[in-house]
């Protein structure tokens, strides 16, 4: 079974790598503190007796040997990347806990029938760029390996760059990674499995997201001299948008989801009425058919504003994960481990991306959850038990264990 | 009288400094292309017989002797730098109509009693450094030069730092200038003019105008898993509040004026609902104790929004113009210089800040406005005709030389 001392150790240990006054960690993808964080997987990995790889779009495989080394591996893992006010569990629980798997099997000098790996992909967040879940989208055949490369961070450096200066392109192709499953351990990331004092949670699949840019076009003009209803204010507009982006959800409640996490004005000066906003919108609900009625809606109650207000409006696609069902053999590999373990459960449906949605595309996978403090994620704040991430990664250590027999 | 096609000309030399490719010009304060400007200034007044001096915060002095030199000069001018969307007239037609005035009276041999001087005043855009009007404000004793020259940008670079960067640093204390008029040319920057077909506007004062910085704190959270009742959104409260920053101008309508120009959201990732929203607030009256009621009128409602959102809201007042009354004398000899050379006019109040409300507190001022095309300002297509140019100019060298004679 899982030594959750040593498990917490690591977390404790990897979160100084970024590590935020507040507790937290801001280490976005593939900046120097990614790099460290990396390092220390790789080291810890090859501690445990494993070989570190990366392939094409930076994802790193450490892969432990099995007794049949023709068949496929098991693969465990997550991302050790985070918001820039991340937290310290949210990805990184499944690639330490994808660890901690190892060490148990290392420690009981367990061996098994297929070689197992523990994957910590590239850029999950998409703090850094955009969209999230970049590289195991590249792995699952989402995007191609050009579009990813080619996106650029807040500072126009595009990811390409960035696996180049860090070293970590290696000789594999990204997809080019055979493996027979797939398991994810995650925080839960919000408030259902704490509410209902349940300690794992049986995620069957993951909500459809779509993401979008925004762009308000007014006119500029003087603040001290301008009449008001001689003004085109795109940032007035924004701001009947913003709350009409609000009113989607509302229409949609209470599944549906919508949020505005990025805004900019411009020309940005004090005493100048805006002539350009930008924000971004972000809209979820588990079901696609419900989900294309609030793009939808959303659509038709921008445009309504930009009439209003007598500005334009123009709205980008900009990423589109379908809601998505895992493999209900490798469901039930993480369900009757559970029960076996006897940890109170439930099944569940995940409201965050996670890498496991586009690695199902080619890998049969499930994820485990865990609770997390009050919800909270995406947040320095985010936390959760000692007792809740070793459960978690012993339902882990149980699935892969089953899933070695099939 | 003033020759307006080599007037013209300058205004389209110096256009080259920071032109941008719409025709308008980015020339922020003492960035390296208002380098180029202020030499090019300094070189033009040179060759018409000027001498050029810088005082303690960089503000341009080209002065050319009079008869009796033991007088105090009259001053004419205004600025060169603009807005990151600025035009080609707003600041620039003060400091080139002085130039035109000096260039009539060395073409025509006149000499003045007094010394005539022409002024480029350092950042008075406020749109890299704020407050606006800043070095004239200084000169007019409304800041200490340590508070103007710790001024920062948005990179952090103090404006002080700029100033010995450019060598713009002169000898001579800011404020120790003692000057007996000071006249400024502008463009109105509003429709009034325009409206009614008059060439030229009689400034009789400036109104007040106040500025905010407001802040926005709620609760970072995953856009995907948090429901939307447990939110508190700093973006969707700001929303609410940028409405009600409008209606505080609504309610004191015609002339109450509001404008929110700058907003940031942190931590500015499309995943991640705002912990954090800033905005600034500019708020504009003719009248003072208006100004005043409208300020507890935005500061009751702020408050009100932020209780209804449940986040926290703080504001904090960065910039108090207080209303100006020009100097009489000065007012008539704009007024009597612009009904002796036949061009209609009327009295105006301004409803932009100019270096002439600062120079007002220490010395006599007045202003000559000219319209400029459909009241737009602050934005690249600013415009204004030869002929309202040189009219304005004209009426410059008539007010200078009638206070030449008191
Ligand atoms: N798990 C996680 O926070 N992933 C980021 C992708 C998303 O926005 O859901
Ligand atoms: N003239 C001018 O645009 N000055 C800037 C100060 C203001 O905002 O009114």
């Amino acid at each position: 079974t899982i030594n959750g001392q040593a498990l917490w150790h690591d977390l404790v240990t990897t979160a100084a790598y970024g590590g935020t006054e507040k507790g937290g960690i801001c280490r976005l993808a593939l900046t120097d503190e990614d790099a460290q964080v990396r390092s220390w997987f790789e080291q810890t990995c090859t501690a445990l007796g494993c070989t570190v790889t990366y392939d094409s779009m930076g994802n790193q495989f450490a892969r432990r040997p099995g007794t049949q080394n023709d068949l496929p591996p098991i693969m465990m893992g997550s991302h050790l990347d985070t918001q820039v006010t991340g937290g310290r569990f949210d990805g990184i629980l499944g690639v330490l806990g994808g660890v901690a798997v190892l060490r148990a099997l290392h420690t009981a000098g367990i061996n098994t029938r297929h070689p197992l790996e523990v994957v910590n992909w590239t850029n999950e967040e998409g703090a850094r760029f955009t969209p999230p879940m970049l590289a195991s989208g590249v792995f699952g055949g989402a995007f191609t390996e050009e579009f990813a490369g080619s996106r650029p961070d807040a500072a126009g450096i595009t990811l390409r760059q960035e696996l180049e200066r860090g070293g970590f392109v290696g000789a594999e192709q990204c997809g080019q990674h055979p493996a027979t499953a797939y398991f994810e351990l995650h925080i839960e990331q919000g408030p259902v499995l704490e509410a209902e004092e349940r300690t794992i949670g049986v995620v069957t699949g993951v909500q459809g997201m779509r993401w979008y840019d925004v762009v308000v076009r007014g006119r500029s003009a003087h603040a001290g001299t301008t009449p008001m209803p001689m003004r085109k204010d795109a940032l007035l507009a924004a701001a009947g948008m913003i709350e009409q982006v609000n009113a989607v959800a509302q229409a949609h409640a209470p599944e549906g989801l919508s949020t505005i996490g990025i805004i900019t004005a411009l020309p940005a000066s004090s005493n100048v009425v805006p002539r350009e906003v930008r924000f971004t919108v972000d809209l979820r609900n588990p079901s696609e058919p419900v989900l294309q009625a609030m793009e939808e809606d959303f659509l038709r109650r921008m445009d309504e504003c930009a009439q209003k207000s007598d500005v334009h409006v123009s709205v980008t696609p900009t990423w589109n994960s379908p809601a998505v069902h895992f493999d209900s053999r490798c469901v039930a590999c993480v369900k009757d481990s559970t029960h076996e373990l006897g940890y109170s459960m439930r099944d569940i449906v995940s409201g965050a991306g996670h890498d496991a949605v586009y690695v199902s595309r080619v890998v049969p996978t499930a994820m485990i959850f865990v609770p997390c403090l009050h919800g909270v994620s995406h947040n320095e704040a985010e936390s959760a038990t000692p007792e809740d991430v070793t459960a978690g990664s012993n339902v882990l250590l149980h699935a892969v264990l089953k899933a070695d027999q099939e």
